[in-house]
């Protein structure tokens, strides 16, 4: 079954595009990934969504505008699952469905309430695909908190039955997926570790008085020691030892707390290049530190999977490999999943299990109180027919 | 194949709930309305929907009261179809689904966009039914209006193998579907004719100074006569000459006008009695004349079946009789379709046909391109399967 699946993050800064080909029955793999690109956000656009995101809209052009928006961006998701249908030479007609995560412009699990936009009546008129749309919702109505969600992507395609594994995203924070040797789906814990990307990149945009947004090639980094005062400081922290279910974002390691770390270091006479290794230090030991501590019976990983940006981060994967010693470390792309890929491949995964009529969110990471099927389906068009239960068809 | 209906209207005065058994294969007939029941909205609740439709709510705040009601309205909707189920004392274990209209917040067709709230997936949790919603953004997406729906449900439960037949919806506007003898899709032809209660119960809001809603069962109409150059003023407007498709609302046929009608009355000395004498008249001309002019052919109608509040108002069907005489004018009721059902049936047909891959609009009517299946599908939850393209399940 070939579906596609679409992702645009937060940053809204691009589609993400990855058709995947599923085995027809229930079991994740073999899988192939057949084509995967990336459709950049235009600049305005990218405008619009966060004005509307941050309540900048006023309220009476608010609805209006996300209504517009709501359309314009189905459209911009149409045409990336076209553009990745044609990179990989498949008819529209040959793809099974369109999986779309949709754009997030509100978030408050608190108040049971998430939205994505991104109309998938507007993906299934413009594609001809039936296309699934809307997963986080239902999670939330099932008493979770609509994330995450990769998990169950990890579980499902990168799971072992003679290995433990660490599934590490270095995004701009660290999430990691602990699935056990043989796992079920409750074995699977996962939950943000600590700082990734989001740190390191505000250190360098403070320092370069926002002229580089990231240390390429992590050149800054290599070049400095460990303060291991100032990283025994950053380990103290509470966050670290919260036990999971947990999550955290930019407002704990991102921009504030790297112009804090950056004037203390300023005062002190502490260089640039020691900071940056002992952020990277200060990562890599969160991420052991939440291996021995925060994992049920504190396994030792068989084997660690890194996805995301920071994955391509040679000082922080030979951190990683430092504080966890004897353990394989490696990329994603050797078990078929490019990092870069990831995200997009597990909605086109969560849209096949839609389908199919089989979970597809892992209960313990979310908080939801059971397993159910998260997504709506809209029809490619006349023809499709959806099996309702047993009892209700025969009554 | 038993469904459950929903609707909830601009006014946010209650929700429709209506439980419908309809035959198992695509033919909509015969099918049984197994119960019906108005659910109110508090009066908070309502408030808080006006307040966010209308734009009042502040920009910072929008989009989180947007995602916050869009969820309260799905518990109450759930209880809505809990509530039917439980009086036609059906099992939901035996319900194939609920399929909900949504109560509309936003709605401009020129910007391509309609925004309808009350989480689909709370439905679908709560119920444990499969839930079809969001039916309007689809025809949209395939280039009609999103509206009028009911035109569908009319030629599939009404039409008539041997009589042209006008369904005559009397709300605050009176809405024509024409269903001539032994009709096509293509044959059907949906249009908003004139006013209907909105003038009638403006002018006795603006006359009784807001102490008086309605002028109930025509008491006061009934008294007046007709003012013949009143009238003939009427008469003489151009939306009502204007060839369909068309639509029209208060913004025309409500208050403001009201309030004028009842200021030139007073003026020249004109009763309350013989105003409303004179509306009561306007209106049935105005259906007459859609009759004779509007309609392909100018077919003189076989049978008018009346629904809405306006179909129990006494003056209104006299009018009616005298305008159209010869013409057979009876309640939807006798149909099968009692007057206050008749929309959550129609959603209870169109969530059917979603299910079964049939299409559930009419392109003539909306404007759509072509024929499409609306609404999107929420499973129940595991176990569930829906069935791609064979194109696709083959491929």
């Amino acid at each position: 079954v070939k579906v596609i699946g679409l992702m645009s993050g937060t940053s809204a800064d691009a589609v993400d595009a990855a058709l995947v080909e599923w085995p027809e029955g229930p079991a994740p793999r073999p899988f192939a990934l057949l084509a995967y690109r990336e459709e950049p956000i235009p600049a305005e656009l990218r405008a619009r969504i966060h004005r509307l995101a941050a309540g900048r809209v006023p309220g009476p052009e608010a609805l209006r505008e996300l209504a517009r928006l709501d359309v314009i961006l189905g459209e911009r998701f149409a045409a990336a699952a076209r553009a990745v249908a044609d990179q990989a030479r498949v008819p529209l007609a040959a793809v099974a469905a369109v999986a779309s995560h949709g754009q997030t412009v509100a978030h408050h699990p608190e108040d049971r309430a998430t939205l994505q936009i991104g109309d998938p009546s507007v993906i299934a008129e413009r594609t001809g695909c039936t296309t699934v749309a809307d997963f986080r919702p239902r999670d939330v109505a099932a008493g979770g908190e609509g994330a995450p969600l990769a998990p169950f992507f990890h579980f499902a395609v990168l799971g072992d039955p003679r290995e433990g594994r660490g599934v590490l995203n270095l995004g701009g924070i660290a999430n990691l997926t602990w699935i056990p040797r043989d796992a079920t789906p409750e074995d699977v814990v996962a939950f943000d570790v600590g700082p990734a990307n989001a740190l390191l990149d505000g250190v360098v945009a403070t320092l370069s008085g926002g002229a580089e947004s990231c240390d390429r090639d992590a050149s800054l980094a290599r070049r400095g020691r460990v303060d291991g005062a100032l990283l025994a400081r950053l380990l103290d922290d509470e966050y670290l030892r919260r036990p999971p279910p947990k999550s955290t974002g930019r407002e704990r390691y991102g921009l504030a707390e790297a112009e804090a770390l950056v004037a203390a270091s300023r005062a002190c006479g502490r260089g640039a290049e020691d900071l940056l290794a002992t952020l990277v230090r200060f990562s890599a030991e969160a991420v052991a530190g939440a291996c021995r501590e925060l994992l049920p019976g504190a396994p030792r990983p068989d084997r660690l999977l890194l996805g995301g940006g920071g994955a391509r981060n040679p000082a922080l994967c030979a951190a990683l490999r430092e504080v966890l010693p004897g353990v394989p470390i490696e990329s994603m792309d050797a078990a078929g999943v490019p990092a870069d890929a990831a995200e997009a491949m597990a909605f086109s995964l969560l849209g096949r299990n839609a389908l199919l009529g089989l979970p597809n969110h892992l209960p313990r990471c979310t908080g939801a109180a059971r397993a159910t099927v998260l997504g709506e389906i809209v029809p490619a068009g006349p023809g499709q027919s959806f099996a309702t239960r047993p009892s209700s068809a025969t009554s």
